[in-house]
């Protein structure tokens, strides 16, 4: 694994916690973490349960006991260690988003391609299709539940940022983390949006906007681009994303990411309107899954509140009884299930690199839809 | 009062019941309901509590004993009916949208602004306004609650048309309604974006779609522009609108109107995010407003559930003991109670002929952007 | 009408309503309402539209005009004017609690019985039957959709009392309302228990509390029963009732009604478990039914928030489009409509004085339970 | 460890995670996992993470390499274990009910007792407790926002065997476990409305009853007291537990316990209602902490949905950024740190054996009252 912050504290849990619930085919052995700081790495691996750590990635490449290597960085560096790790043979997990452009991504997917025709497989890490909830609103689209989809309205609400006072933080920086809400958060939603209805976006426009330009420096912080004053320095990403969509399928889609909406913790939101029902979910209320079936008795009929931890639901009976809730972390284990069991199948893993793609390219049109005043930008 | 469909029976209900709950300066009379069907007006006005009806609108004018006109009727005829009224010296109360088009809208607001100098005054029937709950919103973002508006966020869903047998309708064709979900429940949430923000619209880009073209045509049905054949009829107006809005203060807003979201009768929805906190508002929960305080300790922050229903709350009091509920007809009581005490004391009424043209502009918007690949269209 | 207090008003409205909005097959007309206070009186009949006043409700018992009388005084009133308009050949219309002891009630469903072979037709007024999503809960139960039923979980909670400083008020005062909690609110929820259930309690045990037995006195303050001192004055009924019961088909049953659960502002809770499925309904958010199916495919199976505004749904169809919310008096224009349904056809109003007897002696054998440190109090 | 099935795999997860995430002053190893079938528990101990296992619990007592021993097991065995391995020397936690009979729970007191004076310390496995949100109610009482304590309003809802169909098992066996819902899960909502309030049950009476008592027997079945026909054989144990407590500070509760609550997967519901507020939580919503603040001004004043995942809050801060919610295992995770933090600092767990044999009282009066026509039974 490369980095150990907060991503690779979640990746860390699953990859100990996965083979506990789940019969797997490949058993996980955490072997190494990688980070640039020997010291803190070191502490990292002591605590996240890794058996040794170097501070080099570099160094996982040459290790015969390193079959997977899992990207946990920031996503300036993505493309560089995923590109090698494939070529040195390793499997990859990569966190999204996929890269922080789309030269980047296009260069990975190109990669992943490569790899696969020799069996070496890539996916990128868009966790939030492995929450149970998301999975059957994805099983009851194509199960065809849904009929064709007329809207998909998906929003990512968060509040981090919005106190003027939060200092400046890599996740702020346009070198480091790419864009702001859109890359972090946007990136998400995207995703799931092209998930759960099983189709791409051919086409957007939108708007960014920064609120809150210049920020307190860190007393810590050193990964600023450009100079900083002694004070405070600038925000170089958007702090909120607004953006329209046409699906393949016809629908419209709307989006929305901001860190600036108070007392919206992580409110990823996705509702999808067909011609034959509704799904709607909250990750603010993670276990759950709210279903309309137009073709019920009206009345009867209404919004479904599906606990989603019966046996029968996805990833179902491994855990705890029904009724009794998944949290954040567990979307990562299941995401550990699944990869391995497409490793062990030698089928690709899900999504792959060219999803990533595709998000990428989506915002990347939201950007450049943003910098033409909002003009529309066809997606291939 | 002109037209006596469901919007009659809302207006009449409000005439009746206001008087009964809030002491008003001045008292309604019910004189006469005007329709084109002299029988069926004349049964409407007998069931809804006019003392007489005529079959012609103008009747309205030349009575002595009428001192207002009510304007129900679709939006086609707006125009047309306010204007003269205003002109015959009768204050006007116009449903909405004011018109069907922006070069109506202005004449109406011309001759109102012509008219307020006599002390004749026109308002036009943003009836969501008067929701307690939208009301209190309102007085929070005034009271310096919410901050600076970072983000609007509203919606107006219902599914009435999702079904495709649904049949035609003067709401489904364009020289009678105007526009379809965009103008007449759009128009509703974007007057609520403004009132409650207090701030206008800067520029908007949308698109507007309709799913379903052709319609079975009802056995009655004789309102449909253009000839139809025996079995069906063409939509022609839009049963989605999504959009894009910038706020003068800097803010940004989305938008969505729709009558294809199954499951979601009647959703307006209503969020504001400010520097200082939040409002939310769900018309399918109507008396209830959800605020948060980013002033609040960390430890017991949290979206309030407010009951509107206090006696300290926007027209607490006159109806029943808190936590009583009150129902959609209610806002309508409340609007005669504002109307009444604004011509009583001379002052203009709101919103406004001149808010409700602010917002036709939005609309004419949507559509000029929508008819250009979802350009953005800058707002005067 | 005798009384013209909140109930009156919203009796008043109801008369007033019904009409304009329900093919009636007779006609109410508000020929007069009584009150001690003859300046008073009058000042209310002209408020509520009501033709006249007098001071003396036996007034009404002697006019030929008046073919029913609507009781809304407090409970011991009741028997006294109900019995005697009965007498007179007067249908009648009783607030709940039908009477403040099991003597009165007896009295009054002995006189209701004899009348009623008469044709002369008394109901009580247990209103909350009325809100649609209540009346759709006892459908789905008659349909055996919800099967045996195993628990009733019922809560009246309410917080306007919570605060010692609300004054003495004749709902604090034994002599008047003849209970605290218990008779206001845990009236109504014990009916709704045995209606929806279509069950009658064969048993109950339970508790009573007065948490503040001393409140400051009102200036104006004249009905309370025995001595008072110039700055307070005692609470001679309870504050809030927990008891527990059991349902003829077997199943169990908790009830709650206090005045002392603070930001529950009008919660009447109501939920039946049954072998088939279950319902729930919360007065906070009353055009919603929850109805989970166990019938449904788990993988599917949730609690249904159903809307019930759809024309299908009891009382349907009169009042606005679906998804347009009903409010608080709602449930009193649709009491009329029922009422006056039923004497047209010469049949029995549900609830009838005995239904209204049977939750007076609940309500009696809880306050022996309590009165017994919570022994077991069967019911006949 | 001893027992390795639901119970058993939580407190697997609990050992192996918490020192991932927090930093504890003793380091848990996970030695040695016991129960009767040897090749089972050695699966167990693979699976779970286990270093060794063993088909005797004794031998636990006999290792100098175990500090404590973690009991698993059903209820019947606990104070045999418990008291064991409090002689032993070792520290216990036991999982609850503490007991299947008062008379066991006070032994395993006495015996906590006798071992806390050696230093040897022993807790009862409320888990609920260590819940963010339930902290966090306690810590507002505490605080006095809440006030003096008029109500508790407790449920723990589930539906697991409403089906008739669903086949016995030991949790359906008196012998094995005890009592039925009351002692699985009406144990829960005791221990948390005494520890939620910090008062103490002083009196209950309440009813039982099993709805089904005769179910298939599963192939596999053996743990059965008493002889069983080939198809089907008797329930043993409540289904649903309903009962009325008095609170030692004057205040009233009611309680549910019941397994026939059809579309309640895990509803353990808790509302205190005091003088100065409320809370309310449903494990449903576990992240999630309602808090209501009478002193907060009525015009905002309402339910704050507060997400309890901030760093200022019960545990906060050491798993996920706010708004990531946790799981049902968390809790689990939680007790391990409360509990190895209070063996290193020397001091008494809790909840205490003392604790667990309160709410065995409880459990016990409830028994007794049921036993006597649901009369009120005072608790020491």
């Amino acid at each position: 694994m490369v980095g150990y912050a907060f991503m690779g504290a979640a990746h860390s849990q699953a990859w100990r916690t996965a083979p506990r619930f789940f019969d797997l085919p490949l058993t996980p052995r955490l072997r190494v973490v990688a980070g640039r700081d020997a010291a803190a790495v070191a502490a990292a691996a002591e605590r996240l349960g890794w058996e040794s750590s170097t501070p080099s990635w570099r160094d996982l490449l040459t290790r015969d006991d390193v079959d997977l290597v899992d990207v946990c960085t920031p996503g300036d560096t993505h493309a560089e260690i995923a590109v090698a790790a494939l070529a040195a043979g390793k499997h990859v997990l990569c966190e999204k988003p996929l890269a922080n452009t789309v030269a980047e991504a296009e260069a990975m997917a190109a990669a992943a391609s490569a790899a696969a025709e020799r069996g070496v497989w890539a996916s990128v890490g868009f966790t939030y299709r492995r929450v149970p909830a998301v999975q059957l609103a994805r099983r009851l689209v194509e199960a065809g539940r849904v009929g064709q989809v007329r809207h998909v309205r998906a929003q990512y609400l968060q509040d981090w940022v919005a106190d003027p006072q939060v200092p400046l933080s890599w996740r702020l920086d346009r070198a480091k983390a790419g864009s702001g809400a859109l890359g972090d958060i946007g990136a998400h939603v995207v995703d799931l949006a092209q998930f759960v209805t099983g189709e791409r976006l051919t086409g957007v426009n939108g708007i960014l906007e920064t609120f809150v330009r210049e920020r307190p420096l860190p007393a810590s912080f050193s990964g600023l681009s450009g100079a900083a004053g002694t004070g405070t320095g600038p925000v170089t990403v958007d702090d909120a994303a607004v953006f329209l969509g046409r699906l393949s399928g016809g629908g419209l889609a709307t989006f929305e990411a901001t860190r600036f909406a108070w007392g919206r913790k992580n409110a990823l939101r996705l509702e999808v309107n067909g011609s034959a029902g509704s799904v709607a979910f909250d990750l603010e209320d993670m276990n759950v899954l709210h279903f309309f079936d137009a073709a019920e008795d009206p009345q009867t009929a209404g919004f479904r509140r599906i606990q989603v931890t019966e046996p029968v639901h996805p990833y179902g009976g491994h855990w705890w009884p029904p009724g009794h809730g998944l949290g954040y972390e567990h979307a990562f284990s299941h995401q550990v299930v699944d990869l391995l069991g497409d490793i062990a199948a030698g089928r690709q893993p899900e999504p792959s690199f060219a999803d990533g793609l595709a998000v990428q390219r989506v915002l990347d049109a939201v950007e450049r839809s943003a910098g033409a005043q909002g003009a529309w930008v066809d997606l291939p």
